[in-house]
């Protein structure tokens, strides 16, 4: 947003802030109108800044990923490598169950949403594999585990509690389930 | 099929046979001429046991739980209650991974789907409970861990590997690493 004024990018976050939470609200479906009202802006601003739904929608969850990302990274430093991974998996986990509607309405163009999944995936990944790594290091994750495998078993929890009457805490609880592992035993 | 003739009956067995090996290779959009061509039978046999497509889908599916059911029983007397139920979990994820078509399919009528899958469940569950609670009784399965919720852990394999090249194999892995848990140390 370089040479945009003060005013503007002001707004930007402002719509962007309000969009978050429209969507964690209503899922994809989240009001346009309804967000320029919270925001206090005309609907013709918000259009200025995202030109169609999916342009918000993917500022939202580019977001959302920023987000995940800082926190890795600022848990890479906790002092307990375990359950600075575990504290992060959790965090992962309540983004997916509170993004389904907005990841399916990502999808609906799915050429186009592949190049931008990938992108987010390697933009994850960046920030995720120094607290993995660590966690290996000592011992509490075995080292063949990628952070792409922790990407895969959140996103199988998430779709596969969508039916549930409450989806984010049932995913927690088969998150929990998954961390401490069905047979741990060997 | 009380009453029915021999033939009919060996007829009915010879086309879910068939069409259990097309489904498994071809996924729902099996060809029903395929389907009686390879059996030697006419469509219009075909279609007298099976009048239409999803006919044919839930009878395939509903002896696949059957093939599950009768596995789990069996490896109810097993030795090792862990390795027992880990070749169960492991059958099941197999089946998950090779149906996923015909669930799709099945799954397009959601209404009248939700009671043919919940009935597929309760019977999946009166097979594995004895199976689960035996390897619970050993020390090997955390007490509190459900038939349900194996099979919704599956289930989410099976969702998130869709997209892999190898969807069969990565949702093994990754079935293997959920049994032995991301961290299992507490």
């Amino acid at each position: 947003m370089t040479g945009q004024r003060a005013d503007a990018r002001r707004n930007y976050a402002l719509i962007l802030a309000v969009a978050e939470a429209e969507v964690a609200a209503h899922g994809a479906d989240a009001s346009l109108e309804q967000i320029a009202r919270t925001a206090g802006v005309g609907s013709a601003t918000v259009r200025r800044h995202f030109p169609t739904r999916r342009a918000l929608l993917e500022a939202v969850f580019s977001n959302r990923i920023d987000a995940l990302c800082a926190l890795a990274t600022e848990l890479t430093s906790a002092d307990d490598p375990r359950s600075a991974l575990l504290d992060w998996l959790s965090a992962l986990t309540r983004y997916a169950t509170s993004a389904r509607g907005m990841a399916d309405a990502l999808l609906k163009d799915a050429a186009e949403e592949a190049d931008h999944v990938n992108a987010c995936s390697v933009r994850l990944g960046g920030a995720v594999d120094p607290l993995l790594h660590r966690a290996a290091r000592s011992g509490a994750v075995a080292p063949e585990v990628t952070t792409a495998d922790l990407i895969t078993l959140v996103t199988g929890l998430t779709l596969a509690t969508e039916q549930h009457p409450d989806p984010a805490a049932e995913a927690q609880r088969l998150l929990a389930l998954t961390v401490r592992g069905i047979c741990p035993r060997s």
